[in-house]
């Protein structure tokens, strides 16, 4: 059996244009199951970096400086091997620099400059991920700022929230595997990383299973969301349940946004939010589950 | 009660100046208790980031580029706040500056030349931590490799393993934190980020106790070093069982060097390592505790 479930932004919207490219990206992701796990979770992340609809690649939301600086990472639960990317610049898909980190070099993470470069000795050439829907979104926000208003971010970015996150788990043979990717927060401070390059923050896998989150990345490091969400499958609770968990464990960090994907070790998929709208794929063997709904505890 | 417990370098001899500046820097952190805890942690790895001998701040190691790019973390385990600083440069105390990354800013980690230029925003001025002797063990290092010739590091650095960090844990009123700083691994690759900045890997903090890891980062990101330990406290085991079983985890990445400091909530402290030496030093109500030795599982 191959599990593969895919996320945009909580608070997105679910309206069919989301949807549609979440489950052309969980599918892509098993067309590609020959290659293995890796191979499934870098593809159907790849396919949301392409899109501009969500906040990760090709459509990022700028920092206060005007500039796109993305965080990407993928992890294989059944080696513990992992990679990761944090504000790199320059290139079309973040996700598959941070498997070549896990792949070519004895690191884990490689950010700034430095992971920009070696993104071009791995071969991956420049990239312009800014759109113009973006870059309006930035004057717009800034020239606000500069007379003292204060931003409402949903007014701005096409995208609802200040923070977003693409992500895939995927479960095949009784195996796991992780990726995400981001934009990141509009307007962040340049320098910022959120949670997704950050293992046991915004993303984990294990031989329990696997985890993705999206939300408020900083609240996500702070409870070590993924990590979490993986501690309670081995202590025995369910996917779905650990997954709830771990939004609950959210309420200590005040009133943020966030959700999660669970895969455990049997296959067993939940998704759980918080927000009032997560758009969410699921796709078993080819199939896309369509009356599968994120938990919402809201 | 006050304890402070404070760490050098998995493999770094024990000799007397090692141990000295530990115990002057886990002294130091106690006069500063005033201030609450973290302020007893920062000051303990300001000490240690000034002193050469350490992989820290001032004399930290030279990355393949010949450069000093430093990590470092601070995380509350009341709130649950931190703050984080990963690759920067030119600064003196990169352990200050994630500390106002967690004061003042709604992120948990900058990294990078974003997070330099976060630094002077802060008010702290460029400052040169290259060492004489770091210089001439890069140049002895790259003429060798330009020569394929094989690395070993013990023979360059004066710093006998490619991977080093300090840290500091406190515990007062049932209450801890901890610290983190590092030059990161001798010869990375510019951009590399280790454990010290990844919240979870090696450092975290939470109402059941602190922790702070040091040896091979990637391999501590990968175990989730510092919230397992946590997690193995929060499942009812002692500081001493915590870090042993960390320390245990990390066979699954190989024969990996690492050691890790374990506080918990009721001010009982712990270290374990791996490695045939483990510099540590602990300070409880302002007294050297002299008889305090690290458990080696090697």
């Amino acid at each position: 059996m191959h599990v593969i479930m895919v996320h945009g932004s909580v608070e997105t919207c679910c309206d069919k244009p989301f949807l549609e490219t979440l489950q052309q990206a969980a599918l892509a992701g098993y067309e590609a199951r020959q290659g293995g796990l890796l191979d499934i979770v870098e593809k159907a992340v790849i396919m949301l970096e392409d899109s501009p609809l969500f906040n990760a690649g090709y459509g990022s939301v700028l920092n206060l400086d005007g500039e796109v600086e993305m965080d990407a990472s993928i992890m294989d639960g059944v080696t513990g091997n992992c990679g990761a990317v944090g504000v790199i610049q320059d290139v079309k898909n973040p996700v598959s620099v941070a498997r070549k980190v896990l792949e070519e070099t004895d690191h884990v993470l490689l950010a700034g400059t430095g992971a920009t470069k070696f993104a071009r000795k791995m071969g991956y050439p420049g990239f312009n991920s800014v759109t113009d829907q973006q870059k309006a979104s930035w004057e717009k926000a800034i020239s606000l700022m500069s007379k003292g208003e204060k931003i409402n971010f949903s007014a701005f970015t096409g995208l609802p929230k200040s923070c977003d996150t693409v992500g895939c788990v995927a479960f095949a043979d009784g195996k796991t595997a992780a990726a995400s990717s981001t934009g990141g927060s509009f307007l962040k401070l340049p320098g910022r990383i959120g949670d997704t390059p950050v293992f046991g923050g915004g993303i984990y896998a294990s031989p329990y299973g696997a985890a993705v989150c999206t939300g408020r990345g900083e609240a996500f490091i702070e409870i070590a969301g993924a990590s979490r969400a993986l501690n309670f499958l081995a202590n025995g609770l369910s996917a779905e349940e650990a997954a709830i968990e771990v939004i609950k464990a959210l309420d200590i960090r005040g009133d943020v946004p966030g959700g999660i994907l669970v895969v455990d070790s049997k296959g067993n998929a939940a998704a759980a939010h918080n927000s009032f709208q997560f758009p969410v794929a699921l796709v078993v063997d080819g199939q896309v589950v369509k009356d599968f709904t994120p938990i919402n505890i809201r």
